[in-house]
């Protein structure tokens, strides 16, 4: 068997955008073995049911998981991401939380003056710690004395095996630079492991430029000056809102691929595009399906298949530069020129 | 006496554009009793001191505080931060964290297409509570075993206050809008306090549209769209990476003014500039004082002057719609034309 992949396809724009990057995976990957699971929120409006542990059982099973969004208005916030994604990320040890961001030909950022090319970054972002593992609590809630906690836990070993992959990443690329963001200046106790961490790791790679800034800093470089980036390391929360800014400048998160991926393979990894299900254009046939074919070709490189990857990027990118501005193309047909291009 | 007013100019270009902005401040309130204190990292330099208490409790005694810059490359990260600006921040209950930001006609946006005018939001930050409070610590330290943890602890004492702040700093603008801006899906615990307490008092306060986005969101609108916002009110932590951001789209921090606010004035509120000391343009006599002297213009309007204010930032306003691109007046001269405007 070449490769056994769950695929969530999830609520709103998710299915129909996975159906499209489905079509590209068969045609790189032929013999692929697929397996639908009905997560998100419509078996939860259905069932009450977010994840049952057999289900989890069952994904872990796979090589990877493709997700292609879920979520809906109807759920409260918080039900489908700590009971589905975050509990992926956390049960498969996907400690690498991997996010690319392109200015890719025939897209606009808005950033005045950027040419297609010039931004070409990805963000390592740290994926099992840090303010993401749920730690806190509400003290006399609902009263004029309520305290809400909620706590920063890092390790170690949760930060020098994310940073290490950053390195091995940019050991890989062409600028081979990393850039630690944290904001050391504040946060002394989590930013002091954060950065000497760093420092221990980088005097094995001394072919690697480093630089560190604070969190606030390279929110503002990332608008200002974002060329200045190869590869950013950063903890989670800050992974989070750094990854939305470089998708921002590079033209919005229609292009938005990740992958939260545990990079020894002892659990199955998941990739998909950052967009959420966006049940306003659902089901109109009108998402474009590019982010979700360029988290498939993540998929793919981590799974032992660099080529096909590329093949499958460069397909999007040679899609996207050929679009007429006011013409789009529909959900369908989008995916049906990208499987054709990666014939 | 008009008013008594403490002047920190710090380090690096701070005292250079503290001078400017004591010149228009002398001019709009004639009077004005100011005394200097030696503060910052040519002083921890030299004494080791940072903020003794025999000078906090003189700075108690002052109306207000107008601050330059502090910080050098020569001083460890975290000791100028913790040990005078948030410690001065928290000593003297600032809680409301003020930082408007405007496309100034004569400015350029970084982002394509955007007028000045078009952008004209102020974030108000929670100022003492949240990750900032420095609770956390180091297990096993520099070991494999090392545990490092960040508490981020929330009030809704602290929570309620500033959201009725940023309400009544809505009613007095045109657009009348608050945005709650957090991460709800993820840190529920604080999350949960602070939405169910904008909930609470956005029910005074029917005259005000309301919005809620988590903070990735948010710090891609700010990119995308930032003439949404009108007053946006979040955390201590998330207010200083989207305040950043805001300064970002309208032109750098260059013209970014903040003050470290105690509305009831039981406490001296503190005014400064976004910016730091960049040493590297120190004492050439080049740094812009727009920032420090519309730090000033917060202060007079924070003393109960807001006509002063006005004329002050007006002024400002002038002045750099005035300036030709490629030929920059000094420090010194920009002090001059900004004290004869508001004369
Ligand atoms: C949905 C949410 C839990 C998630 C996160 O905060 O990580 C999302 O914003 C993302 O970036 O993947
Ligand atoms: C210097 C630092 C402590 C400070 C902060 O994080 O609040 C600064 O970035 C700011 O925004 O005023």
């Amino acid at each position: 068997m070449v490769a056994k992949i769950a695929v969530v396809a999830g609520d709103g724009i998710g299915t129909e955008v996975v159906a499209q990057a489905l079509k590209v995976l068969r045609v790189v990957l032929p013999g692929v073995e697929t397996n639908d699971y009905d997560l998100g929120a419509a078996r939860y409006n259905r069932t009450g049911e977010v994840l049952p542990d057999s289900v989890r059982d069952e994904l872990r099973g796979h090589d990877a998981i493709l997700l292609g969004a879920v979520g809906d208005p109807s759920v409260p916030p918080g039900v489908l991401e700590r009971g589905l994604l975050l509990k992926l990320r956390f049960d498969f040890d996907q400690y690498v939380n991997l996010r690319p961001s392109r200015l890719w030909p025939g897209t606009t950022s808005p950033l005045a003056g950027l040419k297609p090319g010039e931004i070409d970054l990805v963000v390592v972002r740290e994926g099992t710690e840090g303010l993401y593992v749920g730690a806190g609590g509400n003290l006399h809630p609902g009263t004029a004395a309520e305290v809400a906690t909620e706590e920063s836990l890092n390790t170690r070993h949760g930060v020098e095996r994310v940073i290490r992959d950053a390195f091995a990443r940019a050991q890989k690329r062409e600028r081979r630079k990393v850039t630690l963001v944290h904001k050391t200046n504040v946060l002394t106790h989590a930013g002091g492991l954060w950065a000497r961490t760093f420092n221990a790791v980088k005097a094995e790679f001394p072919d690697i430029e480093t630089e560190y800034q604070h969190v606030d800093a390279a929110a503002m470089f990332l608008v200002t000056n974002p060329q200045r980036y190869d590869v950013v390391v950063t903890d989670n929360l800050f992974g989070d809102i750094l990854t939305d800014i470089a998708a921002a400048v590079t033209g919005g998160i229609g292009l938005a691929a990740s992958g939260s991926i545990n990079p020894e393979r002892a659990f199955p990894s998941m990739f998909e595009p950052v967009h959420g299900s966006a049940p306003d254009i659902a089901g109109k046939g009108v998402a474009d399906p590019a982010a979700a074919v360029l988290s498939t070709a993540l998929l793919l490189d981590h799974l032992g298949h660099p080529e096909a990857a590329a093949r499958v990027s460069e397909a999007v990118g040679a899609e996207v530069a050929a679009r007429t501005p006011g013409s789009a193309l529909s959900t369908d047909a989008v995916g049906d020129r990208l499987a054709a291009a990666v014939a």
